[in-house]
């Protein structure tokens, strides 16, 4: 067991090495043009850094807490999560605290030490959340490609074609199946929540700058501090939640859900009630619009969190629902849980509707930060709800290969099924508070290119803009095209090797032979590296391209353009791929003939279909329109210059 | 065979009665409501009826040429084209021809005997052309439903349950599977086209009032009349070009072929003679502006009907790489269409932004239009061409049930082949050309509010501007939800009504007893009234609900907001339908182990997910964002003052 999980661990090292490579190049290229200076290249670094250094912290704890949580599961349900949740609060808590730190840090040094004025000090800021969205949409596209391929390739070469069972040792790619959930989902997803949360509370800096202009007796620094402060309440009031997560040694599943619930809305209303005696004793009643617009975002947080649930959940009627179309095989699946995905993102847009009109109500574009970040204030302990998940998965994989008692196996899948439900709410948080952070870094960018001198003239019918709004929309699905395919060559490469490793060493399957586990692993690690080239440049290309030839009123089109479509199709992708994924759980657990049966065979294909769906290409879609912003806002002097150069040019 | 044909004939007619009296109903309300009045009523109704017109005409055609192309193949592939393009071609100049009639006589009624001043008469004709939206949504989701509905009923029970062949008449659904084939794609086609025909002409007329303002020594009646003329031209030299679509008896499939472009190219040049003559004769040269905008928009039209064909024939590399992924079975396959739909929006989307350009920069709002009817002008050949690729499909269906010898068959796959090759080329014109439409549409919308005396402020920033995006951007996704919903619920009925059938009438499936066709049409009918009332509605109180809550401004970004994400997923549901199709046909013609291998059966997969795709969801998106522009211009007036209503009431 102990050898699996260091295989694992390795494997998970060896890629992230890769990775930050690959960064590391891009900040110095971006450097070397000159097109950061200053302070800039060295805030694009940090927020790499930082963004990396939360998703590593939280898979060296997570790939450490699989074995262990597998043993845990051998004595009790609940001893199996106190592990898995232990580890899960780590990353929380490292995600946050590196947040805060990061900021803090830059803070100090650019307020404290270089004497720079408080105005102008968000926009270095943004430079540094780039960074981390930079580093994030390689995690996630990068992540999701190497666990994809892993999946894809350990499944079908092995499950299909040699007919071992799944996680079984002899497969050639169950260490980078294994090593692919660690680096996908708890590192992806570490380096992603780190850019969402750094994200929101920089845009909201740089929004509150603004902000106090048009607010009486509060001074830029203060309207720049409140995120920061509303934030570190945040993390305060999730540690003390962590706390009520325990149950006796015999719960139930149940049980542990009512423990892990209590824990989160407990931090809820902390943060509520602290934050209010925050803002009363600091600003005075009169600034209660901040809290309020606060509050706004932690109520849709919820909101659409719920929905998200609903509609992904096999406790609910939509998943059920979804679960009958298997009865009629794949393409009924497949056609339902589009339409579902589809019907789902209703909830989700009338909820940001009404947070962004409340919030603007409250404290106009200021406000719509203020509310993305309060819906990210809980992140420390969702997000400790969400990445035992993976922790849990990871459990059962080591449990099958070590060959442990049937009854771990099961604790560790209701772990697993429990991880789930929860981690379904917290993607719902992600994906509403990626929707504000974006039109909040919308605001910004407008804030910009009225500041450079340019006339302010933004036209809804102007030729220029609607071509803004078109390409914008169709930047999230040509972008998700591209990491679907990306997908997709990575998996043929590794279903290659496998054929290859069986055909070349009979021995395998017999057991006599041990698999070359290392070449799948540096399989995957290359498929991923090269593949997610493109989507990257596209997301840093596209706004700037267009911004030289059609100027920046076209850019802020195509990020509005990009923002709403993209919102949408990423709520579609994510909530059809969950679906997809519990209806096939849904009939394992028994229904409609259970597993083996024509219905869940259907349903494995729904489930397939439903992975790049959920894990690479819907979650990459909101770090895509966070990036694109912050490039616009971070290249948009350089830009407006190039833009008059090629007017002068072609006229 | 003669028996069989009628059944059709009497099935198509029975379900278009149906939708007509619903149809009937809707004007009747709105009417009793008093939100249309004076002429407008009228024309709503005569827009309705003559949609519902060239789409019955286009079908009654169609059926009765079914049985006669079959026969014609007999004797060999030019004569069984002859009679199927024959049919088409009178569907074609039907559509064309109605349309300007249409237009012709309410401009004679309005302009020549009521008196009504120029300007005021696009108003009234944009009436009309919500009419001809309304029955085109009608006849697309109505049709669609019905048809998909039959055919997944008489696959899924008939084929695989029962292991009948297709086209068997012992399935009691097999008739009403040919019905849909006419209901759908001929009579929803026809109603779809004449709606983006007239609407186009409509939408330019109404810009023309206005550009003509700013325009030198061109009056509003000039400005006004020449989209009309262009039309005229256009179907004058379609007319010519059909008589070139001729080859020798025993000519090859690329022959034929040939000549259809031959038609289709020879057509597109007289049509830019004809119309820069009438420019230069009529008004002049300094007006050649008008006529650039239309070739502008004509080679936009070919531009997106070519990438249409790459990306959707099995003769271009796109699809050949799909049909590999069936290989790996279904899952990769939905993947990739996926994938491969989504990227093929790349094109389409720049063509789309190119001529907007360029049409606004030679004149303006007006240029747009004109550019849409420029792409529109070859609609009488490339209609014929593309109408009767569903008359060869439903003789191949009459040849196999009267069972007559296989070469036939044979022939008419290979028609039917040569229809899905100039089918994607018109769907790549109706496509670009909604989009046109809608833009021209938008721009009228925003003149309409601007003449009622609302300050004009469209502010992207503006929270109502973006809550509006928002909306827009969600609209198509839910609306496609429904449709595709409304199809796997008509076809669950379908496939119940079936297994009745062969249950209690155990004779039908040894041929001693006949199975109860109508009973199926009738099903069919029943699931597409039912299922087609939501989707419809959603079209008509979308725009009109955020416009009385949130004013016209977020009606506007609204329009925009869909238009721009709407024409992005009807492009790719469009795309990732017609390639699945043909990625099986690939597989049918020979590659992967061909019919019957399991490379097959993934691809059948792929081809049941992409029929709603393509025949229902992405084609009716087209017809939603025109209707809901048309919606929103002419129920302006009341929905501002509603609007003023409910602002003094909330506040």
């Amino acid at each position: 067991m102990k050898e699996l999980s260091r295989a694992v661990q390795e494997g998970a090292i060896a890629y992230l090495k890769q990775q930050y490579k690959l960064f590391a190049i891009l900040g110095v290229i971006s450097w070397g043009l000159g097109l950061l200076s200053g302070f800039v290249p060295f805030a694009f670094i940090t927020g790499g850094f930082f963004s990396a250094l939360a998703g590593f912290i939280g898979m060296t704890v997570a790939t450490r807490a699989n074995a262990r949580t597998a043993w845990g599961a051998r004595e009790s349900l609940n001893a199996g999560l106190r592990v898995a949740f232990s580890s899960g609060t780590v990353m929380g808590m490292t995600v946050v605290g590196l947040g805060l730190l990061d900021i803090s840090i830059w803070w100090w040094l650019l307020y404290g030490v270089f004497d720079v004025a408080p105005e102008e000090i968000p926009p270095i800021m943004i430079t540094f959340g780039m960074g981390a969205s930079a580093m994030a949409l390689f995690a996630r596209l990068g992540g999701g490609i190497f666990t994809k391929a892993a999946d894809v390739g350990a499944d079908l070469v092995g499950k299909v074609e040699a007919g071992i069972p799944e996680d079984d040792p002899r497969n050639p790619a169950s260490i980078a199946d294994n090593v692919g959930d660690n680096v996908g989902d708890v590192a992806g997803m570490g380096a992603d929540l780190y850019e969402s949360y750094v994200g929101s509370i920089i845009a909201t800096m740089a929004l509150g700058a603004v902000a106090s202009l048009g607010l009486d007796s509060i001074t830029a620094l203060q309207a720049i501090q409140v995120p920061v402060s509303i934030a570190t309440i945040g993390v305060l009031c999730s540690i003390l939640g962590t706390f009520v997560v325990r149950a006796k040694g015999d719960a139930s599943q149940a049980v542990l859900l009512g423990a892990l619930r209590r824990g989160t809305y407990g931090s809820t209303a902390l943060i509520a009630i602290g934050s209010f005696l925050l803002v009363i004793l600091t600003l005075g009643s009169e600034f209660l619009g901040i809290w309020a617009a606060m509050i706004v975002g932690l109520i849709a947080g919820n909101i659409i969190g719920y929905f998200t649930e609903y509609y992904t959940s096999d406790h609910y009627k939509p998943t059920q629902l979804l679960s009958n179309e298997a009865l009629t095989g794949p393409a009924t699946t497949i056609i339902a849980g589009m339409s579902l995905g589809m019907l789902s993102t209703l909830i989700p847009v009338l909820t940001v509707i009404g947070a962004t009109l409340a919030a603007f109500f409250l404290l106009g574009l200021y406000g719509i930060g203020l509310s993305a970040v309060g819906m990210l204030s809980t992140l420390g302990i969702t997000l400790a709800t969400d990445a035992y998940g993976p922790v849990a998965d990871n459990a059962g994989g080591i449990a099958e290969m070590a060959k442990m008692e049937p009854h771990v196996r099961e604790r560790t899948d209701a772990l697993d099924s429990l991880g789930n439900t929860t981690a379904a709410t917290g993607k719902g948080f992600a994906i509403g508070s990626a929707a504000l952070t974006a039109l909040a870094l919308l605001a910004e960018y407008g804030n910009k290119i009225k500041v450079t001198d340019v006339v302010m003239n933004i036209n809804l019918l102007d030729p220029k803009i609607l071509i803004g709004l078109f390409l914008g929309a169709m930047l999230p699905f040509v972008f998700s095209s591209l990491s679907m395919r990306a997908v997709g060559r990575a998996a043929g490469d590794m279903v290659n090797e496998v054929r290859r490793q069986f055909r070349e060493k009979p021995g395998i399957l017999e057991g006599t032979e041990r698999p070359d586990y290392a070449g799948c692993v540096a399989i995957s690690t290359q498929g991923a590296q090269r593949e997610m080239v493109v989507p990257s440049l596209l997301a840093v290309i596209a706004p700037i391209l267009t911004g030289i030839i059609f100027g920046p009123f076209t850019v802020i089109a195509l990020l509005a353009g990009a923002l709403t479509s993209g919102f949408v199709l990423a709520i579609m992708m994510a909530n059809a791929g969950g679906a997809w994924d519990n209806a096939k759980k849904f009939i394992e657990g028994g229904a409609h003939g259970g597993k083996g049966s024509d219905a869940h065979k259907a349903a494995v294909v729904g489930d397939t279909v439903g992975d790049p769906f959920k894990d690479t290409s819907g979650p990459s879609i909101n770090i895509l329109l966070k990036l694109m912003s912050m490039v616009s806002i971070v290249f948009v002097t350089t830009v407006i210059a190039l833009n008059d150069l090629f007017i002068r040019i072609f006229s």
